[in-house]
């Protein structure tokens, strides 16, 4: 069950409104690397979760944490849309700087949400829900989360730079700050269940007698004039200490060429096809 | 540039078709945990490589080997819809099995395709580029893809434990042997360039002084009734080798109440906003 | 800023688990009459609210437990997948009914999710933020709400009318009997805000001067051969006490025949065009 | 059965084509307050109506009206898209003004549509089909209507503020009087039926004994620190006629906490989890 | 401007309301082969046309008739539904037939529509507004539009081949019809201009001087081991009679090996990239 | 089975790199009328191909030239964002033209890909796969290929138009020259079976008797007051051959006025429409 309290978890300060910026920072709502994702994501593997049940707390923790995320972005948003122009037919809307803003923003802070934020990217695709990875495997789980903390962190280092307002740059900086834990608090999990060998491959209950393991631990060179970049997975043992890396250096075909045969007469293609 | 030889990656026999299982074979094409997925996460995450070369030829080659994945399953999902029955006007379809058939396969492979493999998963969503993920950050990239194979890889576990066709299981056996050295392959990059200590936290080139570092490193607890779930991530070293991990056993708001006072004359809200 | 206490707000008994209700009760989450829809579009207008706090707070109080919602509906979709079939692969798979299931249910409930719940709806597409309404106009935003909770307690009842397992029948009740509130609640604003004479027409705050109020108050039958279906809105006062309804029976074109002249030569016409 | 005239509804002038605004004027054809929405909402609406048959005549010819808007907004765009900058290739390219509509103009008015309208909403998204909200329930479909066409109101009037050109602001004030109409027109129906009091809750026709009825007029404030917002929904009769509306300050759990158990051997899972 | 008149413009009549056939028909609905689509792309055609403006009404006569197609299509959807089982609870429901229905059926023709039509497809995937088609181009778009067509008598014939419902197979019959004439139609349009010899290619008006001709006719074999498939495309004069055909056996690469170098030190990528 | 090799199809040549551009191109890459449509439509409908297996390597051996031109058009995105403005912060920013740049350009060309191409139209909407046309029809594949292709060549004429950059005129210019190749490919296909009139209408396999051949061959005027487009389609021998054109100057309805009656009592309608 959820509960809300009033103040926001960090706080939030604009020196300079600026409506582009406010464009911008939905990518950290509303974009594929942004809070709702995270949040529904760590949810919906909460409500899935099976086995030892402290990871389905840890889950639903952070999943909680990250509500407030979306909640202090969205103010941050609205608060770079105060005092935004909503209009070409004054004089200002001449000036050059004006122009830019009115079609560098996003149209829908004026037109739909009325100068506040909205879920959806910095182009204003809405999110959709296709993004919550939760596939009942722990371990796939944890990639896709520790994947999603570091697209967040390489976006909030990204906006960090883009702005020049100390507000946003000291909001930006905390973002930056709990995205370096939740990284690491997902790898820890695999970390403590034995790390990558003990993990690898995922899922690690799959029997081996369902893998042809003839192809588990080469890489294949399917390019007709490079050479194999040479590196870790070249050679050596196998992350998972059950083999060797090995290369393939040119591709051969294993199968047949496909061919379907003629189509039925019943299936509405051309009288050619049959 | 690309090119094309006429034999399948892996040989694809059907021994029973079954057309229900054509429309589960759809999410190893179509899904999120797909074919096309990997081959084009892979092919713009090349395109868009900086830095050692190595990497952007490895990118490359995989993106090729996903794209013959795809071609094969493609002749599966066909050579599964073999004999469907396509119509309810003949005694049979007052068979309780072809009626099960007729509403448990997808409806498109009759009316759309005419029987053949579509670009969409299980549900008969078409899949979107929205997943290819594709940050222009490696780690992060190496990251997503490891994410992208441990699902590819649960997938054909699931989906090798779903059919009893000696050929299904063969080429599924194959997929979870690829996707087990893919899951490997990413993450060698990984530790070939130091491990997680060196790599994280991703983005790893973000200067210290962009990050709020009093907050990177613990664990928050935003339950009211649960004890902080103990475990690699609330104490010892940081993975990243920078710091301790620590617990934050209640969350404090650190911010304001927001509020955006009244609204403005010229935005459209109610009278009684402003 | 959110938190969360471990207990579900309602309990959740399935007696007779049932995978194809599982994939009906979906709708209830990630359908547009669902509770993601609700809980979100409730959080967003909440950060957008300009005008009186109070409104803010309702909308996140009830934000809030649309959340709680989400919740213990993942663990009934959960728990109606315990048990469900995963394979065509033994003889019970020849059993008619198995065969149903396994076509009937939603096939990524086996597939990608491992045998819980995902944010789609019924027929397993994912739910996408473009159904956040959120204006920033308080009447619009309160319309929108009763709306959404309309379609939240049709959706009820008819999942209602479908199960027989009690446990869900429970559930399912508890969710009509918050929605009956939910709708009052909202449209109690616009009672309190004056009712709708008040209110209408929505956005209050425009100026009569923009309008033009000839064609604000008569219905227009645009049917070549139907008699105006007379009502409340084809006479008497209107609802926002402005005005008379009337009714313009047949519909005369005020504009011009609309005509775009030849195109351009740069644009990439056929020349027959130009 | 449908058939069409030659001239506009309504007269399109254009003063001052400006291809920045053209983008703004797509919300109002393929936005979800948008004119393709509600001619689409009506006519499912009309198809699916069982009953009163004047409901279904009066949904079908609102619908009619409906496309006959999108016909002149069409128009609209495409005279706003006369004279736009199509290449950078010249010296005006360098005038700072013509930057800005290049860089601010939807591009795909330039590159797939030639200058001219196009169902997409202004940040080129296109309208998609989910937003027709059509239940089978008339209650719950007139509040999605007069929803529908508060959003419409919303919308003209801002983009009527934007906007200096005469043409627009009349062709502007036409819509924002028929959205006038419009919001009246469905609300009059349950009017008609007897007002809220008799049409709430929707759907009315669920049974008494389906629905949880301690918890059907209770505020429920789930908030940590905040008091409940008092007003017309906290205390005296509910709107439906048939209790007293009360609150309940904290929320207290009725439901167990969550659990799953241990994975399936042959989910996929993690070993770890079984 | 649009009207409508009472009568469908085909009569629709069901003798066995069949509920999984009621999913089928959507697909001519709300498929991108179906009559929505159709009606909206002509639409936003003709709103588009310039040049000669008998080619505009032509495209707005037809897109008024396709919106009766859509009319009589719902129709026919909700009569399919006519005493569907709406219920797992009584006795019925243990016959597998029934079961077969319920999880044949689009569940959402229960839970949302109330027994209607809906603007979905056979998956239930609502449909999206980027399938209109409508370049500006007259020569591109009469090729959409043949293409649309052809993909609607493809689709109206496995219809009628699926059902063995007389009143089903008279509607489909004439919607066969309809696509015959509608498919020439587009087509006679550009051979009125001069057949493909002078449409082609399209555009025609793009300048000679614009296009690297030495690559305009060739048929490219980019496999490694097929020799090309030889066709009235590999030898003889050019559709457009400008040139010969011919074939490059053996792809060439132009272009350079593609190399973006290091990463900028702000751009958030790893240190390892700099 | 796919292969690369390491240089590009085409050169690619950015004199002066253009981050508005960048966006513009990626019309051409995922875009509907953009390379990986193509690439993904003739892959799938390769795949697909049943009937004389020539067309099934014509086929293939195109999409794999399309997967080709994605590569040279992704390294073209990323040259052209080289040097591009990625912060507001320094003096550089209040230059009007680096305003319009950060405005004017895609945001995730920041914020999200790092500064190269992503699988996105030129308003940032990702390429859904629902594009990939591919029917089991050899005809309606053919046309809907020269439609892509002729989609395809208007588009990169207009953006061959827009810029004056000489690298990028060259590629767009090679780009011209395939599409012209492409377009005339897939029709020649049409040729070679004997032209429209042997392979109309599509599909030719569907029997006569399940077509109303009454209303096969006359255009029908839906409109109130225009008189009829005479053409090539009113009158003369119909395209298949098979019969004359005429004309239906009034739509006469053969239908019924629709009627649903009452709602079912176990529907959740409102009591009033039972």
């Amino acid at each position: 069950m959820f509960h809300h309290s009033s103040q926001l978890q960090f706080e939030v300060k604009v020196d300079k409104p600026n409506p582009v910026f406010a464009k911008h920072l939905q990518q950290a709502i509303g974009g594929i690397e942004g809070e709702i994702r995270v949040a529904m994501q760590y949810f919906f593997q909460a409500m899935g979760a099976r086995g030892d049940a402290k990871y389905r707390d840890m889950l639903m923790m952070t999943a909680t944490e990250e509500l407030s995320h979306i909640e202090f972005l969205g103010h941050a948003v609205a608060l770079n849309l105060e005092g935004a122009p909503t209009s070409m037919q004054d004089e200002a809307a001449k000036d050059p700087i004006v122009n830019a803003i009115m079609g560098g923003m996003n149209p829908r802070h004026i037109l739909s949400s009325g100068l506040s934020a909205m879920p959806v990217n910095s182009n204003g695709v809405p999110f959709d829900m296709s993004h919550v990875y939760a596939t009942g495997n722990l371990g796939a789980d944890m990639l896709a989360n520790a994947t999603a903390e570091a697209g967040g962190r390489v976006l909030a280092s990204r906006l960090y730079n883009m702005t020049d307002d100390q507000g946003m740059k000291d909001m930006l900086s905390f973002l930056i700050a709990r995205d370096t834990m939740h990284q690491q608090q997902w790898l820890a999990v695999i970390e403590e269940l034995g790390g990558m060998e003990a993990q690898l491959p995922i899922p690690n209950s799959t029997p081996q007698e369902h893998e042809a393991t003839a192809h588990s631990y080469y890489f294949l060179n399917t390019s007709l004039d490079e050479a194999t970049p040479e590196g870790r997975w070249t050679s050596g043992p196998s992350l998972d200490g059950r083999s060797e890396f090995s290369v393939v250096e040119k591709i051969e075909p294993q199968g047949q060429k496909p061919s379907l045969g003629k189509a039925r007469p019943d299936s509405a293609a051309q009288t050619e096809q049959m």
